[in-house]
């Protein structure tokens, strides 16, 4: 996968401490994974780019669907996320919309941005339990009572705070199973996403605890082959264009200095009642 | 453009703290600009959801292609760029992929990720001076010295330190051609770009500042009616892929806290010499 | 202020791209313009230091008394502010302290962090208006009128929108006196803000606009010389206070996902009404 | 430590989704911990103040002491660290000082800017164990033995990949000791830092492991109880001021887009060599 003794171009020196597969450029020469950008462009999709990215190649238009499917379901989910907010708050502090944005993205952590990458591996896990010979419904079972053991009752990808069912999972999973049909996926991860939902089901009783948006883009990025961290690099790819458009439309409708909640709303204060500092200190 | 009554769903409030036109959720339920998520998923791709997000309506096959050309064309410049190289250092300080996106998302500011606004903004200028009566090569002329007069010799959007030419611009304004040809975009745009190249060659006496990327995009920009803020966001979601191409590659290398430099290069030293603490402070 | 020719230490390059007078390393060693840090420990306050790194040389002890009391008095101002709000939310979603405290930081934009910079700009101008002979009480009207006219009614450092009286202003002014009578400053900006205060209050018919506590520690940031940009850096270090402590009590108070308002409280929806995605994109 | 009822100044109403000890404000009224505002400014330094907010109440003297000297040790590392040449590099993007000191801080993370928090919770296991009966050198090194089993080879708060010894570390260290002889703090976590000190060195035979700043500021912030995720709060604090520092100094130097690497100088390219766009995508 290298070559590996590309000269410099004149009057340029190549410096090892930075080393990439990514890019490599000439004065007047971009080439991304050895493809001359010009040839690139106009060809390729952003999604399709998106892809040449992050595997280093250009992925089948069948691939690509799927990609552009998982990336334009997960853009927004409303103030009420503290993504979305934050984007909002930030734009009225008088800062640029890159700003803004980076604010925002920078809070999709473990807990609000990475149960898509916690999703993934805890297919792989199972799917791996099945590949040692156990079978699917006993590695679904031991596998989810291993994640509760190890971080809490919290099933990434299953259950929603506000959706009784969230509108999106249903119709990606519908999708996954289309492109299984056409040999686009092997859809061996979707069966493995199903059984969990059927086992956490059982597990409460008949009282469902269905699969949210994370599971299903998780499904997506496991069957393409994506490593379980660019689940969530994905995750933040598409969910900063739900944070440029909340931190535009903040913009556009002014404001400043925006907190939480309505400005004659004081918090809740529990601390020490007033007392007066000391003399001695 | 608006439903300003919609009820609250049972057992939820609106509070008016919050308001957007984006997205309107129930639980269950989650519309875009009134599309139900549902619909829109399988149908739109990533590119067109971006669209639709920033402009409230679904753009056209035609539309929808010219804004994927450009979204994919920037999406990386390589470690030089101190974005990519921020987002590589970030990736080796023990973050997580969001937190090293942020980072680097963070310094698309004004000088190294707004010269695509700034060149629309540029354009509607000289475009605005067209439509009050000027001859197009006088309105360049005078636009182009009334912003070298405020913001100093950098013409945004023309001109590039390490390419010659730029291999994307001239391949981006082919691909804007025949979209004008095609009746997708006016095309005027285009023309004014071109007629600033022009003046530049003309102004340096034959030694061309041709198009770069940023202009090339602010071109595609424009066209489609995208406010100016809304290049620098955008060129935010195409850069951000390159960011995470070579957050996600540094992982992968490993590396811990890398600098700019290899370890056995120091910085130089400009300060004063060796002197001792004074007693009395 | 240089040694431009130190030597590099056996083993290391001097590498001319990163240029730097603040500190000079070997192996070993470690200096702050000049001091080693050995000296400097146990024998500077933290606030010192601050000095020290900004300023090149180590401050007297009444200079970084009034230091200390800028930086303490601006550390909070409550979950309203968006600064600590963020902080806290970003606390809930699974992100280091450091990434809390970066994502809120970052707000500390031109509206919410940069009224400090904004205000010592203003007092310098009409320090150098009186300086070109304007009496005093002209100087500050005029340039106040100027102020208005280029960036809109707020004058930065004054007027609150919580607090008829901002408590922190008139005790950093007291100080402030104090100082001046000590001849630890000049005491000149203290009289050119204490002019706009006045003349606002006349402009307003006798309602007060009275100072706060930006403009207060910019009085102080500028009656010790320091540049106007870095009232804003040193508010930046003094707010970072206040957001680590709600940063750390959001984390132990736990929750996940914290939103801006109540989970059963929805934003109000202003957009298009329910619509079907059309069959032709 | 609460007042849970305290009322609403007229026109305000108390939200409880947000809760708080630290601050408590009214119209003209602002209290740290039941501390008015006005009674704290010129009293506490900035160090005393840090103090306050993480922790509920005012320092001595000298526990302030202890943590001014903690504080200002640790503020900066020069440009190869990646905080500090990251702020450097932002500088030149276009950016505000606070989103370039935020853009820094963000990359503190476990590896940049965790050892502090690490080596307390290091000190913390092995004072457990000591309390539980062991003798200390076998809770010393059972502790480093578990430690580099879960985590590896590098023991948080000592050694240094450019300091033979870390000029910092013994002076700190000698503070320490004569705080302890004051009775200021118990001294018993300095004891364990530095019998891990000797074992590493045993286990090195002879080659020694010497402590570094994140070692003797976590004695520091250990000595001083702090939680463990607070020693990284501190740190960013610290180092904050170096971030400032460096990113004004970069401002005033001036620079375009500054990366890591002279601009004659390319990444080495590793990946395909160049080939051509399939025609069928």
């Amino acid at each position: 996968m290298s070559e590996s003794n590309d000269p410099s171009p004149e009057g340029y020196a190549r410096n090892p401490w930075w080393e990439t597969s990514i890019i490599d450029m000439e004065p007047g020469v971009i080439r991304y994974f050895g493809y001359p950008i010009e040839e690139l462009i106009g060809n390729l999709s952003f999604a399709q780019m998106i892809w040449l990215m992050l595997r280093g190649e250009i992925p089948t238009k069948g691939q690509a669907s799927l990609l552009d499917a998982a990336l334009m379901s997960g853009v927004d989910h409303g103030p009420q996320a503290p993504s979305i907010a934050i984007a909002r708050m930030a734009a009225t502090c008088g800062v640029g919309l890159n700003n803004a944005m980076a604010t925002a993205i920078n809070v999709l952590g473990d807990v609000h941005g990475g149960a898509g990458e916690q999703a993934v591996e805890l297919f792989q896990n199972i799917a791996a339990a099945v590949d040692s010979g156990q079978v699917l419904e006993d590695a679904v079972r031991d596998e989810i009572a291993k994640y509760v053991a190890e971080h809490g009752k919290y099933i990434p990808g299953y259950g929603h705070r506000f959706h009784p069912i969230d509108p999106r999972a249903p119709r990606l999973m519908e999708i996954v199973g289309l492109a299984a049909e056409d040999g686009v996926v092997p859809g061996r991860v979707r069966d493995i996403a199903m059984a969990v939902e059927a086992s956490l089901a059982d597990k409460s009783r008949g009282k469902s605890v269905p699969m949210n948006i994370d599971g299903a883009t998780a499904v997506i990025y496991a069957e393409l082959d994506f490593p379980a961290p660019l689940a969530r690099g994905l995750f933040c790819l598409s969910r900063a264009v739900g944070i440029l458009a909340h931190a535009w439309e903040q913009q556009c409708q002014g404001g400043r200095n925006k907190g939480p909640i309505p400005r004659n709303e004081l918090p809740v204060y529990s601390g020490p009642a007033q007392r007066p500092v000391p003399g001695d200190i």
